[in-house]
């Protein structure tokens, strides 16, 4: 399935993408597409319903996060082999963890805003797991029995702010806006191979970023046994995995950040795309 | 007021604590105390709530901490020119930002559970601001009139999770009961110079810790200006300010850690104390 939240911010109600493509709404069987409504048995109970007889949506409204009230938003960085090489940095031993601010996630296609002061802002399409039952201490083995499926993240960065404002990465990671997440929730079952996805990201058309999840450096499975044994991990919790090559950063000879006006475009197979609009503020 | 949540984890009540120390129970005049109850105008409301018209909660029930519902759990570190004098750490040119994970949160009483794995779990007391209104880019001189009030909290650190897994403080800030917070939301009103608080933390009857609000590198305003220029921060966000000198990796000639059992007991002037007993995951 590939479940949706669609409607001004705040007020998204949940729905479903049919077969077709056509948003069909599933308020009538679902309160939200959040934390509380991700387990087994929710998502076998909406795997049932027949896409046909649930109302279709008219219009082209907004789409938004496609998880709602999301608790944790973990980010694991330095998580692909050739992005590692790429930049020449040592693989790491163990994932790297940072937090972006929940405040930070917005919808697929909003605008992504650059805060006052912004010089270096970055893009990184990433794949993003949504935890669907609670986990602690999990096994690589079992680690997947804890997904409720998969999005594409934008992981916006501003590298000044990452690097240049005194230790930890989490202030150019937080700021508003810099969370887009979806189009959809594809649930696990209808994504395949988690380990095998190819993904991209381009800037006015050009492609700047070109990966595929089997360059991971520590799969989903990894990421998510390693966590669990640091805490709890509760349904609703997203953990976004890290960026495949190609970011503004590390551009030779010269990085490019992002500037007013520029469109980004982020696909993962399987999993849609995300397309925003960049905007400053003032 | 000092403004409380008692009762079982996830059912705690609103309630209030009167001028002889005892508990009312504020659930007739308020739903929660969380991001949704406050703004002054809340504040304002419960202020004229006679005391000695509420009920009294009879027994000894758990408080839970202090503000439910917590959006962001930002801390500050190396905030405290004698902490920092100590450990011979450089003075930051901005506030050190981290998050804890907000499924750290737990009363201020609740057992401290270390992890599996766990050799380095420390002690921090710290100073927790809990912001009332939404506020973005604002200065110092205007950054109080967005706290709703001040609490205790115990930043507990896993030093080795901290610093020897790669990369980035929060897996040693996030782990399961790492955030003890309460026993009182005190609304600023009340506290007076939220800069010339005095602070300690005992183990097993020992000081430990001794410092005052009065050594802050970054005060209050100035944390608050520098994290709303970040991000926009919401009622019931909550930011901790860092640590005094005297936490157990900076003991000499050996760090000293805890070990199961230990008792922690920590007090801030006006805030009240916190006491929790440490236990271990197995």
């Amino acid at each position: 399935m590939k479940l949706v939240r669609y409607g001004k911010k705040g007020e998204e109600k949940p729905g479903m993408i049919d077969a077709d493509g056509v948003l069909r709404d599933l308020s009538d069987h679902v309160k939200d597409i959040d934390g509380a409504h991700l387990g087994d048995a929710v998502l076998h109970a909406l795997s049932e319903v027949k896409p046909d007889h649930l109302p279709e949506v008219k219009g082209n409204p907004r789409l938004g996060a496609c998880v709602g009230n999301i608790g944790k938003f973990l980010c694991i960085g330095l998580n692909y082999s050739d992005h590692a090489a790429e930049t020449g940095a040592a693989i790491p031993e163990h994932p790297i963890l940072f937090f972006k601010a929940n405040s930070a996630i917005v919808g697929p296609n909003d605008d992504v805003i650059m805060p006052r002061g912004s010089t270096h802002t970055d893009w990184e399409v990433e794949l993003g797991v949504v935890i669907g039952k609670k986990c602690k201490y999990v096994s690589e083995a079992d680690a997947l029995d804890y997904v409720a499926g998969y999005c594409v993240i934008n992981d916006v960065s501003e590298r000044h702010f990452q690097t240049q404002l005194t230790g930890q990465w989490t202030k150019g990671k937080s700021c508003d806006t810099f969370g887009p997440t979806g189009p959809w929730l594809v649930t696990k079952d209808e994504v395949g191979d988690v380990q095998n996805l190819a993904m991209s990201l381009d800037v006015n058309g050009k492609r700047m970023q070109t990966g595929n999840t089997n360059t991971m450096i520590f799969t989903v499975a990894q990421i998510i046994e390693h966590l669990s044994g640091l805490m709890t991990l509760y349904p609703g919790d997203v953990i976004t995995t890290g960026t495949p090559p190609g970011v503004g950063m590390g551009i030779k000879p010269e990085p490019v950040y992002l500037k007013k006006g520029d469109v980004m475009e982020l696909t993962i197979e399987g999993l849609g795309t995300q397309r925003q609009t960049v905007g400053e503020d003032t």
